[in-house]
């Protein structure tokens, strides 16, 4: 296990910053997270922001740093583009920007893009995750990955040939926060994977999606008719989002699921998929990431490499 | 066509005020409207807010006054109670409540309540629109009730044998006002009910209701890689979020419905019904909501008729 800082890893969303140092061997030698992501982060302030921390870890100015997320978007640092599916992520390293006029070498690799008139999509961040995760499952597989933005992703060997966005972390605060519903889900505590009313929301939302909107309202009702608790309410409103998401992404009852996810939306994600009959392999967010950045890293540097030697 | 003051009939929801001054037959003689809904007016304010509208008017006081809408829930003035499913709506002026201690005999028609486990539901205002629209459609009918919260309501003669409300309304607003597709929809102003992108929402929300929540997220994409104009994306997701109603409903594309609406709601739902084959019969919303009013009133004086002859 090496010690020595060989690259600086960074998952730069919209409202999360993590960085790790790691070594060349993919140990993670020290690791920072904030709430500095992009909307906190003015366009000038994305260099000092990163350098307060790596000088708090006292990381030499030779050591290189790679970044995904919305840090690499139009609103971001510095704008990353996008490849096009089919798109082969393991050209995302090659297909890095570098970010100008900076003492250190530091890129950001590219979202991705379905550039279709109909459904249009994007993302950015997740396609290192699946660069990092394609070595679970180098054949070919479907990615559910939750979040703000939840996307189900295919690939075909290291090419993603298609996916879809589905809004569901963010219609969860805004029902929770801003509609009617509000009064019935309470607070903001964690919702119990464990709850019967959630496995009863995914069932509902799975089987009958079309009626999500009905079934909201309905947990309004079902408090003013029979007095329901307020985490059930929540803990149901959250299984019902998550079970129109696997409707929604055509989720077949014995497919095979790589979950890529960590935490609390690991734990709701993977009893949704159980409650559904999917086959789940589960896939650690932050070590896919870390590992997508390592391997973006390397290609990026074996293309600049071939160039120098030309 | 009298010009006698009769009745005061009042619908009283959670944001808005409607008052109309009606002689015997049905005249209208004089309207006010504000935004004196429920949650502006403190429980004590009930009266004096209504007070200042009828003195305003010079409304004598044995002018009676019927109220139907939020103000008889639990938040509002007097809790009016449900009736509960199957309903016979023809009875909701017997079972209304009188205001206690006001110098005027004021009384609140009751909501309808469908007492479910699995599907608990509830309506307040709606009851009195569907009184006034049944002496069109007497045989029983399906009506959609488009608002914040829509109903779709099946009668069968005057009973209310079920009903569903979906979040449509209060989910264009918040998602228009606090998620990431707001950057791609802006401002507040009205959606054209004639614009393509509304039509083409529309039939994607009916025929795929379970892709909802990707093709919300696909026009914050499509503004991202086709650049489409803020009109057609607020358009786009009417459309989409309408049509998931329509699904949601059971619509068949034959099927005959009672579109109680008015203004730019009655456009948008007469456009969507229409584009997926329905045969409309439009019912002004008003209109019904002053009928019902008027209609309670009698069924409650009846009923105190009645009780005083006893």
């Amino acid at each position: 296990m090496s010690t020595l800082p060989f690259l600086v890893a960074v998952d730069w969303g919209t409202s999360s910053f993590r960085l790790w140092l790691m070594s060349a061997d993919g140990t993670v030698l020290a690791e920072h997270r904030s709430h500095e992501g992009m909307s906190e982060v003015a366009a000038s302030g994305f260099e000092t922001v990163l350098e307060s921390h790596l000088s708090a870890l006292s990381v030499p100015e030779q050591i290189p740093v790679v970044i995904c997320g919305m840090a690499g978007s139009r609103q971001g640092w510095v704008e990353a583009g996008y490849l096009d599916t089919p798109a082969d992520i393991a050209t995302i390293g090659e297909n890095a920007t570098l970010v100008p006029g900076t003492a250190r070498e530091i890129i950001i690799v590219p979202g991705l893009a379905v550039r279709s008139l109909n459904e249009p999509d994007v993302m950015r961040g997740e396609e290192t995750q699946l660069l990092g995760a394609y070595f679970d499952m180098p054949d070919g597989a479907r990615y559910c990955m939750p979040g703000t933005h939840s996307k189900w992703v295919t690939m075909e060997g290291s090419v993603v040939t298609g996916f879809e966005t589905f809004m569901t972390g963010e219609l969860f605060s805004a029902v929770t926060g801003k509609t009617i519903v509000a009064y019935s889900t309470g607070g903001e505590g964690p919702v119990d994977a464990r709850d019967p009313a959630f496995a009863s929301g995914v069932r509902d939302g799975w089987t009958r999606p079309e009626l999500t909107t009905h079934h909201l309202f309905s947990i309004r009702a079902g408090q003013l008719l029979h007095d329901t608790r307020q985490e059930e309410n929540r803990a149901r409103l959250s299984g019902l989002l998550i079970g129109a998401e696997l409707a929604g992404a055509g989720l077949r009852g014995d497919e095979e699921i790589g979950l890529v996810a960590s935490g609390a939306l690991q734990r709701l994600y993977h009893a949704a998929l159980s409650e559904c009959g999917a086959q789940i392999r589960d896939i650690d967010a932050d070590v896919a990431v870390q590992r997508g950045l390592m391997e973006a890293w390397r290609s990026h540097s074996a293309k600049t490499g071939d160039r120098k030697r030309a």
